[in-house]
């Protein structure tokens, strides 16, 4: 009844090496990054965001961006590895690099676009008209991050009319796909299906992903629903990694391995190795010091000995 | 189209007083527990689990049961509040203390319900059978809790035709309601869906509750389902405290307020104050002294500033 159909296949899109990464006070060595990705490689991750050319000022815990891609350069032909352009400066970092694969961002929220990269929407899209047509002549992959659709932190409620407009835009710019963000965790399954009901009256489901933080534990509640739409790509971090700066022990994105368990336990084929990415996981947590939020990566061998007391 | 219809309103039956405290291992003052069920009261909880009745030596955190009813016997008229009875001596025990609803538990798999209560299935409905007589003779409500009907630790999967049977039997005994328990946090939508279907043809949706536990972070996909199949009873515990004993960071029992927070954005009613649900749990971190697992809990102002890095 609830569940007519489902994927057979979902795309996991790791953004764990930048989205996660890049909100880290200590800066994690170049040789770090690069061997997290490659064991994300290792776990059977075939689409990975593995740095940004965010100018180093904005985001110094990603100024090795070049030396990271140098150092992947041998994967390119193999897997998908994106990274962030904020603009044409970041673009010829990234052709200079060899990336196959870019991704863009805006904020479906003005205010949060503002704030966010300083243009409003307009200024937006066109700054990103160079950059689609540059990677067009160069054979180079777009994605779009399109953020705060569930919600915003300045203007809450945010009008699902602008959302779809904005995703065909920058569909029809030249983006393969548009990853719906629900930036600050707030969505609900009820939400998700009332916005991706609108997405897809106009945009096919395989040029939409979802990008869902865990802030409330809805993420993959969220994901349900978009796996019941049909939807097939979802972006995810390793053990949870990023998405909310400001507290260790509080998650934002939603953990790679939880969306993997899920889909794995409900027949829906990731290519992906869960002990793998576990190990993935654990990594990060030895170069960072610190637990990850991941529910699963905690929950390992945690809860094998169920104890003496009832269970219920 | 997911979603035909969706519950006004939803009880939340808390559990974090036992299913919670039970496991710590430093021993909770009882003032501090009775401190926390009157938290929970005040942001409007009206089902709550207080202690267990189950011997001392089994359970020395919850060895203050009957001081703990005792002290709360002033909401008892008010608030349905209930203890976990493993026998008849627990029950002489909450019966004593002027409760007016008791909950009994066993487990859907043989091998868990053998290793957690020491008895086989027949063994465990012979040894209710009084327990329930005597508390409708007192006029008690029972529930019932049916543990790991999503999988077994032991076992692995668990028959369905099995937990249906055992459900209705609960019912039939005099349970007003069966609490189906994912106990290790194994379940996904598409299972809960399965399990739902089966048991919503042998049993009204009133006589069910779901007890998700959130080890993997899929406690509230789970619940979507079972919303949208017309569950109205769902158990958390606050903070998500309990229900994983071995890893303080791990995640056990789903958080109470994450439930909350899900179900009012969904426009569900539920007659709780998230802010006063909100300040219980921080009241429990803090005579705990280690912060509680709850997404929601963590994220309460930590991600208030968004920051200055690109947020997709």
């Amino acid at each position: 009844m609830m569940f007519n159909g489902l994927p057979k296949a979902v795309r996991v899109y790791e953004v764990g090496p930048r989205d996660g990464l890049q909100n880290e006070k200590a800066f994690v060595v170049t040789e770090d990054k690069v061997a997290l990705v490659e064991r994300l490689i290792a776990a059977g991750l075939k689409h990975i965001e593995v740095t940004s050319f965010v100018h180093p000022r904005w985001i110094p815990a990603l100024a090795d961006a070049e030396r990271v891609a140098a150092q992947l350069a041998h994967r390119i032909e193999e897997i998908s590895l994106s990274a962030l352009v904020p603009n044409e400066r970041g673009l010829d970092r990234a052709l200079a690099a060899g990336l196959q694969e870019i991704a863009v961002f805006m904020s479906a929220s003005e205010t949060h676009n503002q704030r966010n990269i300083n243009k409003n929407h307009k200024e937006t899209m066109a700054a990103f008209r160079p950059v689609f047509a540059r990677c067009a002549d160069a054979g180079v992959r777009v994605r779009a991050y399109l953020s705060t659709v569930w919600g915003c932190p300045y203007e809450g409620q945010v009008d699902l009319e602008v959302s779809v407009g904005l995703a065909r835009s920058l569909l029809s710019m030249g983006a393969y796909q548009v990853s719906l963000g629900d930036t600050i965790g707030i969505g609900n399954p009820l939400q998700t299906d009332h916005i991706l009901q609108a997405m897809l009256s106009a945009i096919p489901a395989d040029a939409l992903a979802m990008h869902m933080h865990d802030t409330r534990g809805s993420a993959l509640a969220n994901c349900t629903v978009a796996l019941a739409r049909g939807i097939t790509t979802f972006d995810s971090s390793i053990g949870g990694l990023g998405g909310c700066p400001y507290a260790p022990g509080a998650s934002g994105n939603l953990a790679t391995e939880d969306l993997v368990y899920m889909l794995h336990s409900m027949g829906i084929e990731t290519g992906v190795d869960l002990e793998q990415l576990i190990a993935a996981g654990q990594l990060a947590e030895q170069f960072l010091g610190r637990p990850l939020p991941g529910r699963a990566l905690q929950a390992l061998n945690a809860c094998a000995n169920p104890g003496k007391t009832p269970q219920t």
